[in-house]
Order: C-alpha cells, then structure tokens, then sequence
C-alpha cells in the first residue's frame, strides 16, 4: 500500500562531538521516505531549490519513492544549520534559512490524491489541513510537529490533531503541547483530543506507544558508536509508517503497530551511525531483520 | 538464600509537585530490605539514633528482615532534605545531617559472616572494604556508590569495585566514574576494573543491564500517578539482589538476571506511587505477580 508523506528536504550544516559536516542532504521528508522504502512505496511531497543535488532526487526515485511531488524551485534549498554536545537527544539550532521552503503550498499530483496512508511531517498546520483537503478518504493519517507550531499555531494545529489517527512526537513536544507533565496523561489528553494513538519518541530512551488502554514501551538501541542523531525520529517515523502501508487492507491489531514501532526503532538505530543519510540509504533487508532480532534479545525475559 | 545488605536507615524531608513531608522513614537500607523482603531473608547493618521508630525495625523484623545488625547510637539519626521538580529523576539536596551515620564503622554479627549474597549499599568505599573483610566467601556481591563517593574517594572506590560481581549505578554516576559519556562504552570500562555485570539505573526510562557481550533494556512502568521517586533506586536493588539470592546455589544464567531485574522494576515501580516506605511496605505476592505481567505486556512484540 502507498505512503504519501509531506515534509522538507534540506540541506544540514551539522556539528557533534564526533565531527562536522556542511551542507549534507537531510530534511524531514528525505529521512522518513529513505526509511519508509524499505517496506513501502512512498509518494513524496516537498520543495527544494535549484542547488539541491540531482543525484539525491535519483536515488530516492531509484529506491521506490515517487518524487513528482518534489517541487523544485528559484532559490535556495531550506537550510539547518545545528549543533550537538555529548548529550545527543538535545539539537541546539544556530541557524534556519526556509529560503525556497517560505513559499511552500504543495498542489498534489492527481496520482497521489488517493494514497491510503498518509504521514504529515513537521511543518505549518495550515499546510498540514491542506493536504488533508487534497486527499481523498486516506485509510490512516498520522502527523509529526515541534515546539515552534506548539506556540505560534495552536489553533491550527489542533485542528488538524482532530482529524488525524495517529501523533507521532517527542516527549517535550507533548508535555508542552498538553501541558501534562506525566507522560501517560499527556497521552491520554491528547487522545482527548481525536488520535486514537500517541507515540512518544524518547531519542537515546526509546518510545513510548500509548493507544486506548494499551501501552507499549520500546527502548533505543544501545550503540556504541553514535555520530549524528539528525534524522532519527524522522527515520523511525519512515520505519513505523512504512511497515503499517506494507500491512495493506487488512485491519491492522495492537501488534502490527509493535511490530512497526520496532520496524521505526531498528532503521531509525542505523540511521545515527554515520552523518546524514549515509548508513540509512546502503541498508540491507538482512541487516534490518537483524537488528529486529538484536532487538527482541535486547528486551526479552521469561516470568 | 539470605542476602546481607549493609547502607544508610534515615529520615527524609521530601518536596514533590505532589506534596511534602517531614521526617519520614527513609535510607538506602530501609528501601533495599523492604523490596527484597518479598522474595528472600534480609541480614541488614545500618545505625540509627535513638529517635528512630522502634515500629520501623519491628516492621522489618516482622518481614524476613534481621536487625541484630543495626546499631542504635547515642544522637540523631542520619537525616535528609530534599526536593523534585516535575522532573522526578533529579533530587535536589537541600540538606545532608549524617549524625550518627558519620562515626559509622560496623562490625558484622557473627551470624551475619558467612551470608552467600552481599550488597554493599552507597556509604564510604573504606566501609564496603571493611566489610568484605568481614564476610567469609560469599557467592555474590554487588555495590552501588554515588558521585560523593566518585569525586572524594576514587582510589578507595576502585579498590572495592574490583572485588565485586555486579555494579549497581545510575547513568550520570557511570559516566563520571569512567569518563566515558556512552553508557555501553562506560560499562565496557567498568568491567574492565573488575565486574562481570553492570546495571545502570535511567529513572523514568528503566534500566540497562549490560554483561560481556549481553545486553537487557527494561522500561520504566509508565505511571499516571508518581509522588515520590524517593527509594525507587534502592527498591530496585533489593528486588533485584532479593530474586538473585531466592535462586539459592543453582548456577545463574542469563536469564536470571533478566528476571530478577525485572522484580526489581516491579517493586520499585510501586516505591514511588506513594511518599515513604508506604507502599513499599504493604505489598501483596499478587501484586508483585501482576506488576511483572503488565511488565511483559508493555514490552512484548512478534516478529
């Protein structure tokens, strides 16, 4: 089943203990669709400038990702521009530059307007309702956001919660966006809210799944060698959302929505390993499946 | 099989977003023999001042738990301040009164020495060291120390790790003790000083156990109502090193250590739904059965 997913393509200019790099590809939606083919067709929707390298639109075309709703536009590529200390689940941005991203008012192709899963990335709401308005009766619609739309479009950003199934976002996120320190009823007023499921990313912690009365705790994968967290709560949400398109029509149960948190945990552990989209384009299915079997060793126990 | 733990009996002043309380039982001791009474003997060492509850020690009496080795000293009882913030993982001291906790040197009743299981709770590393000196080959050692410890005892602390099995620390403790920032890396260098396991305590997010080249992640339960995480470190421990010694002399495997880290989960998740020892104390074998459940159905997943 095909997965529409709307988000930024950018460039990052990156430091982190480990290293630095500038002006790598990354983005939102570049993160979550790499990850996302895997399991899935992807249809992506996003806007770079004429300076964003050809070389990635192929490889993502090449990877099972339908890129006609990539606009490219006059100007520069969006631009983040970042930094990270030892304590890695912490991203200090030193600079954001929209530039081609200010204008962005994504049409859908006609051939996307039928997508049954949709995943709406972290940008405007007013954008996210848009694409809900092009979209003819998706199956299962989930949404990501950050601090910034928490505090200049709460209205807006409600709206759209109201609409969608599932909110994918971190733990700052939900506390700031509720209000509710507790996790647990963080989700459960967000739930309040329409979603019937909250998943909370944790970063080195994990995820925590809350959904009606069901919760599902899963951890991080414990690396030795992390280089560069950006990209990885994009990259699980690309792993989640593409094995829940990969179920079809079938109904999907509380342990498909696991088994694709643990798809979303296990792409989005490679992902950190090296700068950029680096690791996370050269993966194998065997190397997928084998962290997925690191990760059952990981949290198994006998009563 | 008993289990001999030797740390702090206090009083506790404690601030939450939840409420407050003056003087409340508490220590290290307290907490870790309550949480292991449930599944095996306790032989604690301690010492409190005369004004220490004698229902206290009667309740622990009245649990599998031997007091002969808690002394009551002329003077008050070791007493801390503190409070949290809705981040429940950081205590905040206010103010340390070590009282008769500061002329502390234990000599192990006789009935104490040949105990099979020893933790040695977070006092000075010279009164860990004196104890071993103590016990007569036991089967199994833990310990658990503190950054005071780190900065202002090193040598000492270096000395007695390297005598015992399993180290028993929270993530920030393990990163100051070994320099290292990465926890599989820190605990990569503190079995390199001499333990074979390492089990690092993450508040809020659970526990990572690591051993050669095995690793186990355990959640935290996610609760809805935490009103002081007081103790949950020290409930842990003594559920955890409680299982362990209810093996007896069978070999411990893996999975072993799975479980009782689990039991340790469990108890200390019931540790922080109230202040004090409250809870902690008045807890069912059914309750700690159905906590492990719900453990196992937060956690599980079918690839």
């Amino acid at each position: 089943m095909s997965l529409l997913v709307v988000g930024s393509m950018a460039f990052d200019s990156i430091k982190s203990p480990f290293g630095e790099v500038e002006r790598v590809v990354g983005g939102s939606a570049t993160y979550f669709s790499l990850a996302a083919s895997y399991l899935s067709p992807v249809r992506m929707v996003s806007v770079v400038g004429r300076d964003f390298p050809k070389a990635t639109l192929d490889l993502l075309a090449s990877r099972n990702v339908d890129t006609q709703g990539v606009t490219v536009a006059e100007g520069d590529t969006f631009h983040w521009q970042g930094y990270y200390d030892f304590d890695l689940n912490t991203a200090h941005t030193v600079k954001t530059e929209l530039n081609v991203f200010s204008d962005f008012a994504p049409v859908l192709p006609e051939s996307y307007r039928d997508t049954p899963c949709v995943f709406l990335g972290n940008i405007a709401p007013s954008i996210q309702l848009d694409i809900l308005r092009q979209v003819r009766s998706p199956r299962l619609i989930a949404l990501d956001t950050m601090n910034y739309w928490i505090e200049s479009a709460l209205p807006e950003l409600k709206q759209v919660i109201a609409k969608v199934d599932i909110v994918v976002v971190n733990e700052g996120e939900i506390r700031e966006l509720t209000g509710e320190y507790n996790l647990v009823k963080a989700a459960r007023a967000l739930m309040s809210w329409g979603p019937s499921r909250v998943v909370i990313k944790r970063g080195e912690y994990g995820v925590l799944h809350v959904a009606g009365h069901h919760m599902f705790a899963a951890p991080a994968y414990p690396l030795e060698t992390i280089f560069d967290p950006t990209g990885a709560g994009d990259s699980f949400a690309g792993g989640f959302m593409g094995y829940l398109a990969s179920c079809g029509d079938r109904t999907l149960d509380e342990m498909d929505y696991r088994l694709a948190t643990m798809y979303g945990s296990a792409i989005a552990s490679f992902t950190v390993e090296a700068f950029s989209t680096a690791r996370l384009q050269s993966l194998s299915q065997e190397d997928i499946s084998a962290r997925l079997s690191a990760f059952r060793t990981l949290t198994e126990f006998t009563i």
